[in-house]
């Protein structure tokens, strides 16, 4: 604060990934004032060949170089009320990037710690989910919500469970794994963890053109996604097809949307939640996942649950979501 | 507190039961320092004859007194930090007894504001299972921990989840009604809710007397069980025939416990928890139920959880823990 004056505060949002690091100063009702992003794999400091490996301390360094300009160049110095960043495997309870695969680095890193001993500001870390839920609650569909679950469905599912106006993280900062819960419409259906029936090998990307090469496979029904390639059998494609009347696309979406509405049905006996929320890429079917999970929903759950349950869709801008997420961290506390 | 001093606090915790109404003042660490006791269906006041109903401001008044005289006599006066009140189906949200079958009077009763108008210290209601999961935290086998669940197994299966250091009671005071997940292996069982599938069918004192049934009607095997008319059939018959070397008897515990190490792998994924712990009637089964429980959640938890979850037995004492339960709820923060 300077002066002593209130300004409504601002945060930077970091969202790293494996190729690029993104970031951005976010005002507190989810304006990006300033962005910037550089790649990841910052080539080793002084080092004029590319064969050496990149180092964090390296990455550390130059997004700190780039956070201080940015705030500079915003006018916003003093005015910041903390750092946020979002990372694969990050862990909201350790302040560290456990065991990330997909990063140039190896495991485990000191995110917080790195990155406020440079800056001399608060940072929290969370990963994607965690943040998809804060930004939500923040920013998004779970405005003035206290207790609601956001699921995201992308590449695998993962969600950010707030409960009373809490963050759940539990003992180790594992909580809110419900990708991995196990359901029998799931149980033939093997997970990347090892177990089978996980809810992310149906209501993943992955789950979801798994579930269309079976209807393609088990039977001779006609539909126009036999024409398709296998590598290119996106959700979007199948969703594209099923919007075009494709019944068997359609089928896929139902299926998909029955089972997130009879998962729903058990989350719900944890948390009594006022709202689910789905984000991410396999979400934008929208309605098609809706309709059906709503009805399942309905006829599955306990009366306590039935019909107070609003399902939603994330309502924070598509291409911003991950960076709009990390902003939001230092909005909690962990 | 008298004249500025640090006094360890002390409670009230008051557990109303369909049939009697247990008061006792309790210290910091669990010890009760006095008790009383009154039969809840209060005769109406100024009525000589029994034929008219009940009135709950009877009850509260009747409770008024003897808690007033019960600190009193107790020289307690001005040292209680808050009164709890256990009882079936309360709310801690809106501290109001909702729908209640087996209590005299009509639901819903807003016993909180009852109470604290008639005695001027903050009162805290919860059910009977939010209530064993804050005294296993306060008094019990859960001291120390931030990440727990509580499982009671009874006429039902309740549960009571803390999740870092917070008792979650969800949007409207229904969290944590884990008896009402489904499970396959209890698929075929009906549940009270109209559902089929609940570890309530299961894990709960009819659960367990169904399970042994089935196994008498379904197979010819030999059993000291065929001996007990079927009134006569307790989960504590069952285990004494366990213990004595029934196989039969012991496949009963052996089914049970592999049921909530199958669904403690589940919750575990919700909350991280350190510990779940089994509390009520059933429980008392102790080792016959954890050791099955132990084996099957190893064999199917997510590889986050594994080895990282102690199955433990309730640690606080038999007859006073309803009472003790309810003397730890002032210490929570809805």
């Amino acid at each position: 604060m300077k002066n002593g004056e209130i300004y409504p505060p601002y945060t930077v949002g970091v969202d790293l990934g494996g190729t690029n690091t993104e970031l951005a100063v976010v005002d507190a009702v989810g304006h990006i004032i300033a962005r910037d992003s550089f790649p990841t794999a910052v080539p080793k400091r002084g080092a004029e060949n590319s064969d050496s490996s990149p180092v964090v301390g390296d990455w550390a360094d130059e997004l700190a170089t780039r956070i201080n300009r940015m705030i500079r160049e915003s006018g916003l110095e003093e005015r910041i009320e903390g750092i946020g960043i979002g990372a694969p495997c990050a862990n909201a309870v350790t302040g560290c990037i456990e065991a990330a695969t997909d990063l140039p680095w190896p495991s485990p890193i000191a995110l917080a710690n790195m990155m406020e001993s440079r800056l001399g500001i608060p940072v929290t870390v969370s990963n994607d989910a965690n943040a998809a839920a804060i930004g939500e609650m923040t920013y998004g569909a779970a405005a003035g919500l206290k207790n609601f679950i956001v699921l995201t469905l992308g590449t695998g599912v993962g969600s950010g469970i707030v409960c009373d106006g809490h963050l759940m993280t539990g003992a180790r900062g594992f909580a809110g794994e419900l990708g991995h819960v196990t359901f029998p419409f799931a149980d033939d259906r093997l997970c990347g963890c090892g177990r089978h029936g996980c809810l992310q090998t149906v209501a993943s990307a992955k789950g979801i053109r798994l579930t269309a090469k079976r209807l393609l496979s088990d039977t001779e029904r006609q539909s126009s996604l036999r024409d398709i390639p296998e590598k290119d059998m996106s959700p979007k494609v199948i969703e594209q097809a099923a919007r075009n009347g494709d019944p068997l696309a359609a089928e896929v979406y139902e299926f998909t949307g029955r089972c997130l509405g009879l998962a729903a049905a058990e989350f719900a006996a944890f948390t009594d939640p006022e709202a689910i929320i789905l984000f991410g890429g396999v979400s934008k079917a929208g309605d098609l996942l809706l309709e059906p999970m709503r009805k399942a929903f309905h006829d599955a759950a306990l009366h306590l649950y039935r019909d107070r349950v609003r399902f939603l869709l994330s309502g924070v801008s598509d291409s911003d979501a991950a960076i709009l997420g990390a902003a939001s961290l230092p909005f909690i506390k962990i």
